[in-house]
């Protein structure tokens, strides 16, 4: 039916085994290059920036232009998809997000209830731009958080240890959690349709705070929502791929897979690959999964890093990635080598 | 040889499925408890309550007074190791422990080579007091942290996330992290065997931070460690019986039983007993997991969560308990409610 794709990243995702792997970095358009640093004081607020469409494009292309990445992903934020919805969201610098909390189903009422795609046009905007810069062999991929992870933010009002504000309130408030998912999930799936209309070729979903839920909780919160969301974008849109991240959700991966949720899964650092793989399908891609340390640390820690990756996922489809996004104080020229490691092997 | 024991902890601890399951809780002494709040403020710093033998008894009295948990736990902290090791440690109210920071291995040259354990004294003391005070069907636990969790606080001076400093520091300099993790190993195994001879029935070994650590590290830096505690106490107080918590550590826990390290291991809240227990051999018990937000929400949050645990370990030796401490907001009510429901199992 479809050609078969010629892109790396695409074929890895369509479940073949490609070598030498393809590489891309979660947070690749980041403060670790001083390129980035340099636009990023041309625009004003962080937000100002992710819905600046020439500038977000121009961070997007950088670490492509820099390292060849045979991905980039779109820059923006997962908080855009509740700002869109209407609630408050601030970017403190070296604070991090800060929104009007939601607690309630009273407070939930005040968001809209359906996401006005309009809001994020020029997120759109950025894709489509991206679509005709990008080198032809480079997939452009969108995103979004998972609902849990956003829900987190919405409800704390910020990042928190554990997400204890979120957990107590699914607890207390299950109605109120239940519908706040919901309501994200039906966003999130439109919102990452419109990406892949204009011009996005895969997604990664960011469940970013997989790890503190418990069994009680985790597949109504994280697993099934996702799985909703992936389901709801291929139906709409069958040629669009699929990786879902689950930050701290290793003991939750083969249910994932058996659940057929996602074209690949990514693994945190802590995953030992060769430990991992054989619990899943041969189908399932996978991505990952250096520890961003040992990209800092360079030297015998990276390459033993590296080469403990390239042996355990061996004639699998896989993205080399990181486990987590890059760190600002990562230095360049460590990402030049783990670039040629991976591509040398 | 040694005579059966009768306290329901220890016949866990021996193997043993005992119904209904006995009950303690992590951190029961402590804030949420306003016979706590009183005799703090009557000693100076926390570590001066620690320090304390009279104090320290009252306090890990008091749960024991109010709701018949069927273990004590010494109350102290992991971090009087680096403190009787010659690290300067300090308690800030609301900001947690601040030590100077030991960064290499002319750093640790500073601090002594072995233990004194007379600087301990006072933690013996209250052991000893609490071995006549307690009712005589109660188990008394020592503790200390396991090496890795004290080492991330040793080299970055307080907790961190995802214990970046120290993970950096492994990679960085793995001579002085060997040394570091060696020195903790040797003084917490002394440790825990004085504790012993004070009176201590078993300990539980802390590796708080177990969830961060990469596969290339964690069987140097956590596993290997907390087995040669386990396994130099047992060779010198062969009765000792050791509780194994390693909090993240749920994709390792099959590797700790194989390898025989613990005769109990601890599940923290967001692992399935369901799912983890046909992994481990029936002879290891297990402890654990309420998660302390459905101890603080009550209602139906509670009951479910603690069904959901008896029903997945009926049969097996498990001891109940949180999947992590108790948090201070927890209304005591609830923990009576918990304790009734298990009891009345």
């Amino acid at each position: 039916m479809s050609e078969r794709p010629t892109k790396a990243i695409l074929r890895v995702l369509n479940g073949e085994p490609v070598w030498p792997l393809p590489i891309w970095i979660m947070r690749q358009a980041g403060r670790y290059l001083p390129e980035y640093r340099a636009t990023r004081a041309q625009a004003g607020s962080f937000l100002d920036l992710c819905y600046n469409p020439r500038l977000a494009e121009e961070v997007t292309l950088q670490p492509i232009r820099r390292f060849g990445f045979d991905a980039a992903i779109l820059f923006s934020d997962i908080l855009v998809i509740p700002h869109a919805l209407g609630q408050e969201v601030r970017f403190v610098e070296n604070e991090g997000p800060k929104l009007d909390p939601i607690t309630s189903l009273a407070d939930l009422k005040q968001l809209k209830d359906e996401i006005p795609l309009e809001h994020l046009d020029p997120v759109f905007e950025t894709l489509d731009r991206l679509s005709t810069s990008l080198p032809r062999e480079t997939t452009l991929l969108g995103f979004c958080g998972a609902p849990w992870t956003v829900a987190s933010y919405m409800i704390a009002g910020k990042g928190t240890p554990d997400q204890a504000p979120a957990r107590l309130t699914a607890y207390r408030d299950p109605a109120f959690m239940a519908a706040l998912i919901d309501r994200l999930v039906k966003a999130s799936t439109a919102y990452l349709i419109r990406q892949i209309d204009a011009g996005a070729e895969a997604v990664q979903i960011f469940e970013s705070f997989g790890a503190a839920l418990p069994p009680a909780l985790f597949d109504t919160l994280s697993l099934d929502p996702i799985r909703r969301i992936v389901s709801g974008l291929k139906a709409a849109r069958p040629q669009a791929k699929a990786i879902v991240f689950v930050r701290g959700g290793g003991s939750h991966l083969a249910r994932f897979a058996a659940a057929g949720v996602g074209d690949a899964l990514a693994l945190d650092w802590t995953l030992d690959p060769a430990q991992v793989l054989p619990t899943l399908p041969k189908t399932v891609a996978t991505q990952g999964n250096l520890d961003p340390l040992a990209l800092i640390a360079g030297g015998e820690a990276l390459t033993n890093g590296i080469d403990r990756i390239l042996s355990a996922v061996r004639g699998r489809p896989h993205i080399f990635n990181l486990g987590h996004g890059i760190l600002p104080e990562t230095p360049t020229d460590h990402v030049a080598q783990l670039i040629a490691r991976v591509r040398g092997a």
